[in-house]
């Protein structure tokens, strides 16, 4: 019988996927591509703070996990977009769902921290 | 009129608790408290591969975050029990639907993984 996947287990693959998924700028990276690809520069306006280095390496990982797909048009000047794949589309609106959870407790988060 | 939150804003402060509640143990520490209270070894135990001083760091930030209730029954031995809030229940919800997520593409992901 095949083991089911369990991101809660450190040696399961899931947790490494669940670790780009969560990671810092994973995250932000697939819920800005929920809305249309976009190239590396629109990319980087709208996840902000993060660097050139960092957003690279983010979609290096996702693009690894099949999560993101990278066109290369191969015209010049080079034309490169970044995608959501299906099953990127599936977790990105769970990573949206997640946002809108973040954005809705974020008064009782603000009188948390200012009482604490 | 008041700015609404948005985590994709590198200054916003929904980015602070979207990094404590997506950082690599923020989200798995929600998750493992869903199902109910845990006390701290037993919330080790949950988390597979956290250590003490990052489960602590993790607990501390989502605590000042109003998003996880520190309840310290004061009786000797110590009993300490960890709880969700309110918010941070809505936010676990949203955490598991997210872990159910990577669950499901993650056969798709192993494959990329392979092809990749």
């Amino acid at each position: 019988m095949e083991r089911p996947f369990d991101v809660f287990s450190a040696d399961c693959p899931s947790r490494e996927a669940w670790d780009h998924v969560t990671g810092r700028w994973g995250s932000l990276v697939l819920g800005a591509l929920a809305d249309g690809p976009l190239r590396f520069a629109a990319l980087r306006r709208a996840v902000g703070g993060v660097s050139d280095r960092m957003l690279s390496q983010t979609l290096t990982r996702l693009e690894r996990d099949g999560l993101v797909h990278r066109d290369d048009r191969g015209s010049n000047p080079p034309h490169v977009e970044y995608s959501l794949t299906d099953p990127g589309r599936e977790v990105a609106a769970r990573v949206l769902d997640l946002v809108a959870a973040i954005h809705e407790v974020m008064p009782a988060v603000m009188s948390a921290r200012a009482g604490a």
